[in-house]
């Protein structure tokens, strides 16, 4: 945990908050705080700070904090992710938010079982805690939206425009012949949507409307990786071509 | 599984191969294979071919397998890697394997808890299936080459220059104030060794030793990132600069 994160609630007027829960031990028995120890913190979608320990005792610890005037802007990336299966899907939130989305939108492809809508980690109170933990990992304090698409068609033909409005459009695909470096012609502040597919890939209907709705594919190579090493691999080098523009 | 692979003692001399364990299982059940059905193949550090399935019966498949005659070469990147907790380690292997990597260095840091190093994961009996499983996610032949060192002094001081003789070495370091891109000048056909450090970080010994034996510092941006997810984000970005060139 690189950063303490609280929900504004929990926040005091004067900046005072305190914790009893795995934060307060993370902080008590991993960083090994005492009063007058200072560590970072941050308001779940608000700005980030100092939080000095005041006390600090049986479980319960209280920080005096001071946070500051700006809040970051959110990652420049947004995901739309073919619903991957629930084990895979329930370690990901975390190494999303921690790598640095603004959106997380998530959709039915052919591939993808319908049985995977109902679970846990589709539902916020699943994900949100998740997301925290990825965002406690990364020194971030800003939740990345999310949105579930049962009809792909929908999404695609009707919903995408007002989700992303403006900026690249990218899909990744195993093999893709232009790297994601020459995929990506970044303009100052520009967003870009990576579309992700599912185990075993788009299929033509989808990919075909995909590429109709303005996504240029893209490839890291001749290796198939899983969803997993997929998310993370496109992600940090969508980043990585981003930052050095 | 993208391809099947083999030990080469369980190829024929006619390139006949009889399975009747997962890998059998996975072309019944998942891939669906009938008489005559081709499948991708590959002999574990060996060739890849085509194999033809010739019977398909009560969980045992024989194909009749035609294999290329050149080697593809290795991964131009390898990773000097502090041990990470065993639950960590056991679900990298087969990423690492797949992101594809020459050879795979473990090493002791302060860092590092001593019992890591009695896990099961840390022996060829326990990784090696692991690794094949990402071999045959990604497409590949190469099982990487691992090598673990216990005195990270020794390792950096005196074995190094035999593992990794000729090459870019380049450690990876939160809020690194240069990027891999920038890092990076890479030759034709030239490796590149990336050093991850530990949960929380090399010590200043530590950084300061691999600085002194030639791994510049380079980074990812502003974020921290728990070990898996660093990983696969460093090896990926590497991948895709070398790609690029």
């Amino acid at each position: 945990m690189n950063i303490v994160l609280f929900e504004p609630a929990e926040v005091g007027d004067d900046g005072g908050v305190t914790i009893g829960d795995s934060r307060a031990k993370h902080l008590l028995n991993v960083l090994k705080v005492s009063l007058g120890h200072q560590v970072r913190v941050g308001i779940i979608d608000g700005p980030m700070g100092v939080g000095t320990v005041a006390t600090a005792d049986a479980g319960v610890v209280t920080l005096d904090c001071a946070f500051e005037s700006m809040i970051a802007e959110p990652p420049r990336v947004d995901v739309l992710l073919a619903v991957p299966r629930p084990k895979v899907l329930r370690r990901l939130w975390a190494q999303l938010a921690a790598l640095g989305v603004g959106q997380v939108i998530l959709t039915n492809a052919e591939k993808v079982e319908r049985d995977y809508f109902d679970s846990h980690v589709m539902h916020e109170a699943g994900y949100r805690p998740l997301l925290i933990e990825g965002l406690q990992q990364a020194r971030d304090t800003r939740v990345p939206m999310v949105s579930i698409h049962k009809q792909f068609r929908v999404l695609v033909e009707d919903e995408l425009d007002h989700l992303f409005p403006a900026g690249s459009r990218l899909v990744a695909h195993p093999g893709g012949h232009r790297s994601f470096q020459a995929a990506l012609e970044p303009a100052d502040g520009q967003r870009v949507l990576v579309a992700i597919g599912p185990e075993g890939g788009w299929n033509e209907f989808e990919l075909g409307l995909l590429e109709r709705h303005g996504f240029a594919q893209a490839g890291l190579g001749a290796r198939t990786l899983a969803t997993t090493t997929a998310c993370i691999a496109v992600l940090s080098v969508v980043h990585a071509v981003l930052d050095n523009h």
